[in-house]
């Protein structure tokens, strides 16, 4: 008889959002009057830009002519967006990134879910608390993160590192080495950043210790403020030690386009062996490559139009962002996040837990957003909403919420 | 210090076609004046239907408007689409499938991979040889086939299943008793296929083992006789053993657009345990969803216009396999495969091995087909053509290969 992956069985209840989805569907089905506005889950509202229509027109009628029609991509994505990627977002930041190290993918959960894979099951892994639960999740699959205690709701062989208000949200060094730390700056689902300051210690630390740091920079074109840092390798020695994963979902509003990219430099080895090998044998063997008519959507971003247009697009929805973040904060809320991100992070009011504060604002206000606890322990007592909605239902919630 | 996935260095060398394209890149700088004719690897060469471009270009349209823009795809992919999949590739067929047992992804490869994913690595797994070198590679990657043997080129763990002239490409049942067995009909790369009593009689086999059925039918499009089974849930029982996987690839020209799916049937199980929820798992935790306008270029490949246009495409490559497949045999070949598949198998004249006529062809037609021996020792001695050239160039590639 066939075994099952058991790790599958050890993952408990399902995935956050499913669970908040059934919530809101059955209060609608109980109050079909009551308009609801979705300030949860962290998906895009405003359209393509027109740059990037454009493109992707050009790129259909190219796919219609037998003379232009393009059959399997290149296995790590076409040269001309690894080009425009290479150029914008590192050569112009002073990293040293080549295009060569730069794997194109149709998004940064698969990236982020998939990455774990080149890694042996015996590492351990290290997270800040709260984060996406894609990172801890997909390593219960491969079986790398030991027993759960549902009291804690903790892994036994996960090193948690809290970011609260107590520690402005910047997680410390373990003391415990691990092989692998994910971080993700601005965070998901917190909002907060770090300086470069603060990243480059854990550049250093993961270079002495000879750990490797998986770093998500899927909110990056979101950072307003100078000190922040918008790819990990604007520190130094981030080449021997880092992965970053990058996404197209946030910042050109490719949540249902599907675009992202992982860069592997070639100096990251465990003894002679290049990370970078590895990568581009699992893209070779498990993924045929993002569809060309996407990847041309992706040029697009990079082009003069597209990033003015998109500028502006960042733009609206950081309105947003200052929307909520003033609007709570005058309500009387503790409210982090939202400078640097388009997530606000509050504390809940009344020591409420984050799924009884869930609750209390689909109820009262109509608003959905997404409890902390989602997020890990210690997002307990917290709550995400999102600048992604529309200006006219962010503003109507904050005033919902403003009028509790 | 971290540690990588060791089963990675397993692997020998890199992947069949990568070499390929450096043999041809190295012949074509040595000889610039030679036309090369690639009937190498399976990569389609005719443009999208006029009414996968209409929709592609509707969709696209779609996502510059605020008010029809689609962000994140529900995790199984867009009802319209799965219905369309039950109707017409299930329901029509009489297969008892439903839409939510399909699964939409980015395409078959990937699932192809990804599947082995939700099984314990202490399965057994049993391949076809020759076949699509994807299953294998796989589950080296994971960790489930034994040591390497570099002489016979055959991994301890894995039960081999030949698939010769000598059976007819019939593979039988296996002696020893696998978790899983990958079936793909018609079969990539030897072009043949098995009648359903055949299918029956593995279907039978892996109910009363208790194995599970990895059914690969992206080719089912080129089917051309009545007695070969399009599903695998044609087959009385496969719905407690089978996972079917299909592609858009090769029916609709989506090599380059990408879009394929897996269905799990509810019925099947491990236990309590349905595989259907595993997957499901794995789909809502690692992937993020198909692109919105590749799905409805998707459904627009059951619209009437569409299923009118892709039957002409099909029948334009499988007139490629009748030249190929007629003027091979005239030529003295032994051929194989072409009449309800898109690639055509011959045996090596002259005892010469899979790379040595590669090089023969290449050097002397100026032809690039595929080495047997690349999907599996018992394709050694054999070559794969495929019938997705141009009608021109495969006319002119056989006039080529019968002149030799």
């Amino acid at each position: 008889m066939f075994k099952i992956n058991e790790n599958y069985l050890k993952l408990p209840g399902s995935y956050l959002f499913s669970n908040i989805a059934k919530k809101v569907a059955a209060f609608s089905e109980a109050n079909p009057d009551k308009e609801i506005i979705r300030l949860g889950i962290g998906d895009v509202t405003q359209p393509l830009a027109p740059a990037i229509i454009d493109s992707l027109h050009r790129a259909v009628d190219e796919m219609g002519s037998a003379e232009t029609f393009r059959g399997y991509a290149p296995d790590l994505g076409y040269e001309f967006l690894r080009s425009a990627i290479a150029k914008n977002d590192y050569a112009e930041r002073g990293c040293d990134i080549s295009a060569d190290e730069i794997f194109v993918s149709d998004g940064a959960k698969c990236d982020s879910g998939n990455i774990q894979e080149i890694f042996s099951v015996d590492n351990k892994i290290a997270v800040c608390d709260p984060v996406y639960p894609v990172y801890v999740d997909t390593n219960v699959m491969a079986g790398r993160t030991g027993i759960y205690d549902t009291g804690t709701e903790t892994w036994s062989n996960v090193i948690y590192m809290p970011c609260t208000a107590e520690n402005d949200f910047v997680p410390e060094l373990p003391e415990e080495t691990p092989g692998i730390i994910y971080l993700c700056f601005p965070n998901n689902p917190t909002g907060t950043t770090i300086t470069k300051e603060q990243l480059q210690a854990w550049v250093d630390y993961a270079n002495k210790e000879g750990a490797v740091i998986i770093f998500d920079a899927a909110y990056e074109a979101y950072i307003m403020e100078e000190s922040v840092p918008h790819s990990i390798y604007e520190c130094e020695g981030a080449r021997t030690c880092a992965i970053e994963l990058r996404s197209f979902s946030k910042n050109a509003g490719f949540t249902g386009t599907r675009l992202g990219f992982t860069v592997v430099p070639k100096d990251l080895k465990c003894g002679d062996v290049m990370l970078h090998s590895l990568w581009a044998r699992r893209h070779g063997t498990k993924y045929n490559g993002a569809p060309y008519i996407i990847q041309r959507a992706g040029e697009a971003v990079y082009s003069e139009e597209g990033k003015a247009q998109l500028k502006e697009q960042v733009a609206y929805y950081m309105k947003n962002a200052a929307v909520i973040y003033e609007g709570l904060k005058d309500a009387g809320y503790d409210v982090f996040g939202g400078v640097n991100a388009p997530y606000i992070w509050l504390k809940t009011p009344d020591k409420m837990t984050s799924w009884e504060f869930f609750d209390y604002l689909l109820e009262k206000a109509n608003v959905v957003g997404t409890p902390g606890s989602g997020f890990g322990p210690s997002g307990e007592g917290y709550f995400r909403l999102t600048a992604f909605g529309s200006y006219e239902n962010t503003a109507a919630a904050v005033e919902r919420i403003k009028r509790l």
